[in-house]
């Protein structure tokens, strides 16, 4: 995003009120997933950790961009103008490159299947998460030859539609065992998952399909904002459900 | 680096996002060894808690590296100049001046050797750390006489020998009564230990091998911050295995 456009007040305090909105919503999960292991067996507590660090990373680096936009432009004349500083978009790359194998890690640990069924599956899903992120990340900073950023692109989704097939099919047959409430729990997990992860993909397409920049610029930050409420909180309280029904049924719930 | 150069906007911008990744590995990592903490026996919390301290401590000095580094610098017509503010790498031998001494304490204390045995090999390794460090700070304030450099380089390369010998030798005598799981561990805790520590010195030789400054300033930023993140929150979650698999074997795993 190196030419950013003029916005209307009303387009810039929209991003502006988002970013924070985001910022307050990762804080409050931070401290939630945290003080919620007590509420979970001992064997489910590593998974909430994990969507604690999750959210935890995730609030950081909206600040940091949070920042980075304010920064970016300056208020002339009822309109917002570009300050010259530039927007640093690549934030949202750092930050996928910990929390997304973070997310695949929170979801095999809260399931607790046989340790070397957890350990195969996720060095697949971790590799296939980093290679996703790094070749988004090339097309990403492709701007203006729209080929090669589909190119990119298109490279990018190979891992990702590994990542969906590793975690319905291989995922799928592990958890037959597990009771019904778990199952159902993990489908609308699996469904989450794809549902706010596909977002990043259609806000990648925006700059291809010719919409005008400005609400290019103010689409892009909502998408990925509320998307990462989605992948990141909500997510990590559907984790939190399952962790509840599993220490129910095995009796390791907490009871003083 | 008194002599700072002029960077383009992608050489900036690498550093400047690798800085951050850096303070937002530090911080997740500085929480995750708190609260695991609770996934170990008694015996072995001090451990991750000096690896949550380093972590800490070097979360505090990359947020001031970050900040020297951005006001070192001011955008001007697409590329970036020295803004004439000094960029203060001195933080980072303050850093290891606490972090370096740490590590070994994590090691040392997760083994839980005999007290007198840990009490001397301690003594020694940290008066060995803090005379590398402080022999390494002295000659990298030396950027014109590549000689004088050379020979403070060499000095402190004298104590980094010793310490090696220490972990090897006098360690590997006293592991020896130890599982197979946590020996094969320690061997891998050591080679990243290694490996790490020797970014170092190679980044401490890159003003003597004649490289444009350019990349030098780029690669060593980079160099140091990601070699950084290896010796403290990858040799850390090492620890972490080690503490688990030796509260498996003496049985004090916390289940409650």
């Amino acid at each position: 995003m190196n030419l950013l456009p003029e916005l209307l007040s009303s387009q810039y305090s929209l991003v502006y009120n988002i970013l924070s909105f985001t910022i307050a919503s990762m804080g409050a999960s931070f401290v939630f997933f945290l003080m919620a292991r007590q509420q979970v067996g001992v064997t489910y507590r590593p998974a909430l950790l994990f969507s604690a660090l999750v959210v935890g990373i995730a609030c950081y680096h909206y600040f940091r961009i949070f920042d980075s936009f304010e920064s970016a432009y300056a208020l002339a004349d009822g309109v917002y103008k570009p300050s010259g500083k530039p927007f640093n978009d690549a934030y949202r790359y750092v930050d996928w490159m910990l929390t997304v194998p973070l997310l695949l890690v929170e979801l095999v640990a809260v399931l607790h299947l046989a340790k070397d069924v957890s350990r195969k599956m996720l060095v697949k899903l971790i590799i296939a998460a980093v290679l996703m992120i790094g070749l988004g990340y090339i097309g990403e900073g492709e701007l203006t030859n729209m080929t090669t950023r589909a190119i990119w692109g298109t490279l990018s989704s190979i891992p990702f539609v590994y990542i969906l097939y590793v975690l319905w099919v291989e995922l799928g047959t592990q958890v037959k065992t597990q009771s019904e409430t778990v199952r159902g729990l993990l489908k609308v997990t699996r469904v989450v998952l794809v549902a706010t992860w596909g977002v990043y993909p259609i806000t990648y397409l925006l700059p291809m399909l010719g919409i005008d920049i400005q609400s290019s610029v103010v689409a892009i930050q909502v998408g990925y904002a509320l998307a990462d409420v989605a992948a990141k909180c909500g997510y990590g309280l559907l984790i939190f459900f399952i962790a509840r029904a599993k220490s129910e049924e095995d009796g390791s719930l907490p009871v003083a």
